[in-house]
Parts: C-alpha cells; sequence; structure tokens
C-alpha cells in the first residue's frame, strides 16, 4: 500500500518543517489546528498543510499519522487519536515521535494496539530537517514498514531494531550525552561566575581541555529558547535510568536547570532571533541568582 | 621565615607523592601514621616522611601543616590538629587541599583562626604530581606566603584570590566539570548497554560528535578505582551549588553513580594495574543492573 496522506499531531518547530519536506516531496500533509495559535495555523498553511476541523477528520484521510509535540503532551495526543479511530473506524499507522522514555511510549503502544493499529516508536535526533541537514529519525517495532517509507520523501529513516521502546532509548541516551552535559555544564559555568571564579576555570581549561570544554560550551548558547521544552525530555530521560536501576537525579537535576533557565526572559528568545553570546547567557542567569538570599550569604 | 618542615595528615595517593616532590626538593616532611595501614606506613618511609608517633609531636615540627584526606574527613583532620595546637602551643600555618565545598572550608577556616594560626584555602587539580605532569596547587585567603613558598620546591602553585573559599570553589566548578561530566557518561553508556542501544548510540556519535564524545568516554577506564572517593567530592560540589541557589541534584545524582561503581569490584582496582578497558568498565555495570528487577521487567 502506498503512503499518500500523512496526519501530523501537533505542527510546532518540528512537525511544521518535517511536513514541510513531506510536502515537497508529494505527500498529502493534514492537521487539526483546533486549539492551536493563529501563528501556528498560519505557518502551517503556508507550508502546505491541510486543515482538518477536527482529529476524527484528520485521521479518517491518513495511512499514517505522527504524534509530534512536548513529551508531556504524548500520552494525550495518542487519547485523542484513540478516541477518533474508535469514532471513525480508520486504521492509520501510529508513529509516535516524541522524547519519551521507552516505558512511556509502551504506555502509549498498548492504548494504540488496543484498537487495531499498527504502532511504531520513533526518536527524532538532530535539528528540524532542512535541506543539507542531516536529522535521523529512527524507529523501532515489530512493523515499521510504512514509516520507513517516509525514507523515500526526504527524511533520513534509520531502523533501530524489532522492539518498541528501542528508537525512543536511542533518543533518551542520545539526549542525556548532550542536553545533559550542555545542563552540567551551564550549571558550573554560572557557578564560576557567581563565585567569581570563572576567569580562573577558563585559564585552568587552557592548560590541557581546551577542545573539549570549549565545544561543550559552544552548544550553551542556543538552549535557552528551547530549555521550556527540555524540561519534561530531562524528566523522561531520568525515568529512563531509573526504570533499570539507575540514579534518576542527575536528570532531574538536568530538568531543574531547564526550569530555572526556564523561567527567565532568556527562554522567550525564539529561533528567529540570533543566539545570545554565552557571556550574556551566564550574566543574566548569575544575576538571577543573585537575587536570592544564597549568594549574598555566600559572597559575605 | 624560611620553611623548612611540612606536616602531611594523612599519606594517601595524594599526600605521598607531594610529599615527595617536596622531599627531594629539600623539605622535612613529617606525618602521623598512627591508625594508619602497614602498606601506608612504608610508602611514606620510603619517600623520605619521618614518622612521628603522634598529632602533637608532628604539629610541634611544622611550620606547615597539609591537611589532604578524602573531602568527609577534612573537619575531623582540623579537629584533631586544633586540638594539637592547644597542647603543644605551636602554630603552624595550616593548609586545607581538599576538595570540599566553599562552605565547608570556611567552617574549617573558623576552627583554626580561633587558635591564631594562618590559615590557606587550596584546591588541587590534576594527578599526584610527578615529574613531568602538571598539578596545579590553587591557594586562596588573605595571607597565603607559606603555602606558596611551595613554588619553589617543586609544586605548581597558583594564587586564586584573597578570600577563603576562592579555591576550593575552583576546585568545585572544575571536578563538576570533569568527573561530574564523566558520571553522566558513564551513567548514559551504562543504560545504553543495558537497552541495547550501544551500538546504535555509537554510530550516531560517529555522525557528528566524535571528537567530544570520545574524549569524554575516555575518561572512563580510569574512574572507577577512584569511584570511591569520588563519592563524597560529588556530594561537596552539590552542596557548592545549593549554597548559591542552584540545584544540587545533577551532582547528587553523580555521588549515586560513583557509589554504585564503588558498590562493584571494579573499584578494587588500584592504580598499580593496568586500568580496564571501556568494554569491560560498562559490561560490568550493566551486568550488575541486570542482576536487578528492574532490566528485567523492561526487557520483557
Amino acid at each position: 500500500m502506498p503512503i499518500r496522506t500523512v496526519a501530523i499531531f501537533s505542527p510546532g518547530d518540528m512537525g511544521v518543517v518535517m511536513g514541510q519536506v513531506l510536502s515537497e516531496h508529494g505527500l498529502g500533509i493534514v492537521t487539526c489546528v483546533e486549539g492551536r495559535s493563529e501563528l501556528t495555523r498560519l505557518r502551517a498553511r503556508e507550508v502546505g498543510f491541510r486543515e482538518a476541523r477536527s482529529y476524527d477528520e484528520a485521521v479518517a484521510q491518513a495511512d499514517l499519522v505522527l504524534s509530534i509535540v512536548p513529551p508531556a503532551e504524548a500520552p494525550s495526543v495518542a487519547e485523542r487519536v484513540v478516541k477518533s479511530l474508535h469514532r471513525t473506524g480508520a486504521r492509520p499507522v501510529y508513529a509516535d515521535c516524541n522524547a519519551v522514555a521507552p516505558q512511556t511510549v509502551k504506555r502509549i503502544e498498548a492504548m494504540i494496539s488496543e484498537v487495531g493499529a499498527t504502532f511504531v516508536d520513533v526518536g527524532i535526533i538532530g535539528p528540524p530537517p532542512e535541506p543539507g541537514s542531516s536529522t535521523r529519525f529512527y524507529c523501532s517495532g515489530p512493523d515499521t514498514t510504512i514509516f520507513e517509507e517516509l525514507g523515500k520523501y526526504g527524511l533520513d529513516v534509520r531502523k533501530v531494531g524489532q522492539k518498541v521502546g528501542e528508537a525512543s532509548g536511542l533518543k533518551m541516551v542520545f539526549a542525556a550525552s548532550t542536553k545533559g552535559t550542555t545542563a552540567l555544564w551551564t550549571e558550573l559555568l554560572v557557578a564560576a561566575r557567581a563565585l567569581g571564579l570563572e576567569e580562573s576555570l577558563l585559564k585552568e581549561y587552557a592548560i590541557g581541555r581546551l577542545t573539549v570544554s570549549k565545544a561543550l560550551m559552544g552548544r550553551i548558547p542556543s538552549m535557552p529558547r528551547r530549555a521550556r521544552r527540555w524540561v519534561s525530555e530531562m524528566e523522561e530521560i531520568a525515568a529512563t535510568f531509573e526504570a533499570i536501576g539507575l540514579t534518576p537525579r542527575m536528570l532531574q537535576g538536568a530538568a531543574d536547570m531547564y526550569r530555572f533557565v526556564g523561567d527567565t526572559p532568556l527562554a522567550d528568545q525564539t529561533s528567529r532571533e540570533p543566539d545570545p553570546s554565552l557571556d550574556a547567557v551566564l550574566e543574566a542567569l548569575s544575576r538571577t541568582l543573585r537575587g536570592k538570599a544564597g549568594v549574598r550569604d555566600h559572597k559575605d
């Protein structure tokens, strides 16, 4: 069965660009923007999304449904789709593309399988796909055929394995290494600045660890505008680790850091503005700290 | 006043090598090995330490006392020295060289200052000093003259600032960036192996992040033999961050990781044996995990 129409819930940064690529390669893209902002509606229309009036209408047209939302919303999107499958009798393949723990995606799989639809676990690694970019769409599950078809429509699709949970698990361990490390380095650099030790620390790095430390610091400026989204992603990684008997606290702490950054005006920045400098990020965050009693006590 | 005799409490890996370097450069080194193992005694004697029968006797001979112990023992060494200062009337300069939080070192400073001895805050960055190695001895405090003298006896001494807490703070933020990052990478690589995703993860790194990820993974094999010592160091960093209003959870999680590694036979290895391979470390740790219910449930 050739794939013709893909439903995307919901068109955020990643969803819009993904839909645009698929649409440019000849697939029909449908979404339901009910309850979404006027800006989201406009962006989706601009890149060629068809607008359905309801989830039911979108699901009924689709050969494949992609769920692409902040991690915390993944189960509720699945619930809405399950209701639409019941009501419409349609049975498109359902692919959960969210940054969630393997145990979370298995709960979602159970909901989808119960109504008799095929489920695919997907983990997206990389920025929203653009010409020349190399975003990877990892998939796993007993039947990933339909999702793998997207490889013919401009996406870099790679199969991880036969089990639901593997693609999500890969996303989790990868994001721990990138976003987890960025959280840790943000924290220690903010601490260094707050304690008046940043210059000494950077001199120390210059002695022997400059390449790695520069690379890790270089990831900080583009973080604040994404920090709010990353809170629940870090919590999903913490849950992933906890489920296999590892400590959840490092990643819970990473969630704390992104919550802290997300509560500052730095996080209001959009991807259409230039990123702030590392210096500006550290200054804003350590200034926020200085507003608290702890630092004043410490500096006495 | 020229410096002639240095007391070192207690001669572990770092203390023995530091004493050896100072001794080779002409300083007298005294220690009290009361209550220490026969091996420690032998090693200390071998590298030229004089053995005092008591803290009192060692302190009475010293121009400078160095406290170099696992972080959790730093306050009790200071207590013992304070008692000896009272009993002997001696007033050597006291340098706390331990990986402790600024607030911890300030509590120790208060104890030492109360008896009228000069206090120096020291943070050691790098491996035990050897010919050709570049271990840095950062110091801070209102009067660091005597400690800085050690620069003439084979140590790389650098002044951070005038305040007690700065040298320790520098050690804390630096160790967060090295040992904190190593804890995080150990955790995610163990998770990847336990979930059967290590090969996919390494392939993903090969796409774009190979230099940094290789460098960070390369630090793991020498970690297990030091993991037990690092538990309290991570807890001191967590306390450092918490005192200025940042989350302690990432570093508490790093302490959890080193506790986990420390509970395995991997941690019994000594620095005189070759380090295990990364593969052997990950295999041993993920095997330990598999002994727990969590992973079995997950793999079902």
